[in-house]
């Protein structure tokens, strides 16, 4: 594994932020809420979204909780230094069990939690009743079946299966992103609407491919690499022939597709 | 099979316009070429995109060629229906031996063409000398290993798989959208640039249930069952359960993604 280190530099840490900042603006744009309005993140973790949501959103009241207290120990120190003074009360709760009133909230907003939930409609359903009358939730995850690449390799597919399959085994749902409309209606949303927020990734885009191909999703797939063997999922040839092919798509004449989902509802 | 006919009303033949319209936008929005301007169809097929192409250039000079005497019968025809009085040219060639001078366009329009050839790089070589310089080739192609849906099935991916090895049985490659980039940069075209053109589907937009999920892609998969089973590459029932699950995608709570890619270049 490289022991390459990130921010090395002001240039190189520049060059990071960009990268960010690329695919925050996919994900982000159109998630403004305004001035004194009562927003909910739902499953903050580590504060990446945090900070988008109190750069779009600066005058909102933000609450943003986590079921981890060393996430939210993150989190406040990613926000005290990337948005000094921001507004953000933090609590450590169970999504499920939130100690918020009824209609508490104007907005709520949870990204990519729902994938690892074993029963992410209930946790819809049981968010729903935190928003005011007209408030809206925000849902945005994504779907690892949905990434494909040139030069195409069943080995590199098999690596990506391995990610899929261990967060199945975990309860979870790596293939949520397609769910994400019959989800929201299913847990009692109005005014449901779902489009996918696509990264697509080829060498006249170099900030992608290095941000996005190499440093978001390989890097990802890499980091299950030894749960995968240890499960018996796949070899250890296999396992690097799969990366060596995925970093393919990064180089020249390589390309790289992947899908967000990111979907709108609100209570009536 | 099913025997229902198409077309049996006017209501319904506004239907199957409308639902044909939504993606013709999707994959010729941007396509506009200028009065006067001297415009290649290389692979009319029959008509399907020639019809587009006028009604969004409509004062252009448009070429209209295809290997197939039969393909450009229905082509004529079509266009004669439906853009009475259009100014086409028809022409019966094979694209690698096309009878026109150097520069003679000023733009190039090729689409669903080279998922067939064996050498598509070398097509779109051939097709350069026809460009003055500064002219555009416009590229639109599907890439079928982009599709995937939910309720997620292994019988259905099944299925899709024995469409894509027909193809590359004949020589072809069903997933050549991811390849537009590099294909376009290969051929020695500059400013390539391409982009996903996204279908997504859910029971919010019916016209693409009905027009995309049943009627364009479970069609065309459904089109490849007999060859597919003569080939051995799956037995019937895989076959039948394939397609019943590919179709449980577009009832309520399903949801469908396909990807288009289409791409623009210029000759310097």
């Amino acid at each position: 594994m490289t022991t390459y280190v990130h921010g090395y530099s002001e240039i190189e840490a520049r060059r990071l932020r960009d990268q960010a900042g690329a695919l925050a603006e996919l994900l982000h744009d159109g998630t403004n809420y305004p001035a004194g309005s009562r927003v909910l993140e739902v499953g903050c973790g580590t504060g990446g979204q945090t900070v988008q949501l109190l750069a779009r959103s600066p005058a909102a009241h933000l609450v943003s909780v986590d079921v981890s207290a060393t996430s939210l120990d993150h989190a406040r120190e990613r926000v005290a230094g990337e948005v000094p003074g921001a507004d953000v009360r933090w609590l450590q709760a169970d999504l499920f069990n939130l100690p918020f009133g009824d209609a508490a909230f104007d907005h709520l907003f949870i990204c990519f939690v729902l994938e690892h939930l074993a029963d992410p409609a209930a946790a819809l359903r049981s968010l729903r009743r935190l928003l005011r009358p007209g408030g809206t939730i925000t849902v945005i995850e994504g779907d690892h079946g949905s990434a494909f690449f040139h030069p195409a390799s069943p080995a590199a597919q098999a690596t990506i299966n391995c990610l899929i399959d261990l967060q199945a085994a975990a309860g979870g749902d790596g293939l949520i992103g397609r769910r994400v409309q019959p989800l929201l209606t299913t847990a009692g949303y109005d005014d449901v609407f779902v489009r996918p927020r696509t990264v697509y990734v080829d060498q006249t885009r170099p900030e992608l491919v290095e941000g996005f191909t190499r440093n978001t999703f390989t890097a990802m797939v890499s980091g299950v690499r030894d749960d995968a063997i240890a499960a018996g999922m796949i070899d250890e040839t296999a396992w690097n022939q799969g990366i060596v092919d995925l970093r393919r798509s990064a180089d020249p004449g390589g390309t790289f597709h992947y899908t967000f989902f990111k979907g709108t509802a609100s209570r009536c």
